[in-house]
């Protein structure tokens, strides 16, 4: 019998998402559980729970999978996971809040092909505006835009404050820094929408970030 | 490899049911996931981010099963899920608290064939009495019963309250009109026997609603 | 489609054991559900939910497991479990938690041995100190080798009131006498050693509860 391909999916939510137990299943997992309501600080122990009970060559088949829909935190606890290895006991780890980096690097790496083949240049430099920064993906795409030497801003739709916030956070844990934007009418979304060369709309399903007048 | 077949199995009670784990497997299911303390506002964000992780051909395989012990609820949380559905991306949904509505379906099938083997007539206009009607089961099975035309009689083993307000439900919910009786004496129970041509015992298991001498 | 083994695992703790989930999956389970914040008191309706819904030959392919950190309680979970059966309604029932009845039968199992092999001779009047008595795996090594003849010490590191009140529960549950013995510094440490003839170590990993120069 082949050794299984178990997956323990950790959420600091109520409940796991559905949508990434489909993924886990079809993405060939035999078996996923999950763990629902995770704090940071039971990382560890969830973690190290799992790696004793296999031989070490069974790591590979052994995942853990970081849920959620709060990128920070995430990337905590996968330091957390990754830090509870005791080698040569050890799983995989992969963390995927909301789907966000998944999602938010694939959009990214959209904008970068498209950029060299209609303009023959690179994500350098681009003026980019996140619409629905405020969420997990705009997050994501921000600092991964940014990191690949972007000019970033941060539309905040309600208001300049929650951007300015995530601003922070982004230079505080990423060391980059990336600009905040009131886009809380249409007159500033059109501003920005002007001052722009790339617009990335991450905000949630059947929201209308701008329209197409604006364009 | 084939696409597994994916059950999401939400619950409004704290665990999901073994029962439920069982039969979804044994029906062939690859793989059951349950979600639990599910209120009804949560109903429509985890249908919704079931239903967009598998290409639209793959939602015949992925089920969403609303389980717990309130029929009520388990409509109201199968509309919600229903109405979630974002076309051509919809799953297959499936309600059954605590098996009632299966366990109805066959109990009214059952006395249906019976009536029609021995005494060539239907349900329409036969005299129903509920016992153990105060439970899901009993609940459902009155309504399946009514629907068809019988006359049914809710006998509630600790008074009529309870019944009266299941029946006021009945009415409320699926414009059927149902009597509700007092069950709390032998005396009054052998009356309701007297009264019955159909007496459908829905109570509890190890529970005799009715003796061999009321009969 | 040969039946499935279903495998239903309860835990009093809030989140089941990833490593509990591993070994179910690779000793040959198809499905593996945990039940998280399990009372005693849902022992009863959770196993007896379980025990109807498939035919009774499949008793055997139907497993409740019984996990969490507390022997005691584990125990009790076990006994309730036995009692919800129905027969010839029934399923299989095993208890292991934190894996320390069959850590502990192991350990035992490998110290008889070695007594054998060795010098001749069981466990019978062997005077044995269990460091780290109090943990669950402590008291269940403590339990068997006391079972089987030895002449066992609980010695606790932080003194002596806990290990005292664990002989109290050993003494009270299974009617077996163990010691209990301070061992919170290293001269009474030392003493400890220097009177028994096996020493057994079920601390937490990571834990040196003897020195080299102690023994």
């Amino acid at each position: 019998m082949a050794r299984k391909h178990i997956l323990h999916m950790l959420t600091p939510l109520k409940h796991m998402s559905p949508f990434d137990v489909n993924m886990a299943l079809d993405a060939g997992f035999d078996a996923v559980v999950p763990y629902v309501d995770v704090g940071l600080g039971e990382v560890t122990g969830l973690v190290q729970d799992a790696i004793f009970s296999r031989p070490p060559d069974a790591g590979v088949d052994t995942g853990i999978f970081i849920a959620g829909k709060d990128a920070s935190l995430a990337l905590d606890m996968f330091d957390a996971a990754r830090k509870a290895m005791v080698p040569p006991f050890q799983v995989s780890v992969f963390a995927d809040p909301a789907g966000s980096f998944t999602t938010a690097a694939a959009m990214v790496a959209k904008v970068e092909k498209a950029l060299e083949k209609k303009f023959e240049r690179g994500l350098k430099d681009t003026r980019i505006a996140v619409f629905g920064a405020t969420g997990v993906v705009g997050f994501c795409t921000a600092v991964i835009a940014a990191r690949e030497g972007a000019g970033v801003t941060l539309v905040g739709h309600d208001g300049i404050e929650r951007v300015k916030q995530i601003a922070a956070e982004i230079k505080n844990r990423f060391n980059i820094a990336v600009d905040a934007a009131d886009g809380s009418s249409d007159a500033r979304k059109t501003k920005l929408v002007e001052a722009s060369e790339v617009i990335l709309a991450c905000a949630k399903a059947g929201v209308q970030v701008v329209s197409k007048a604006q364009l």
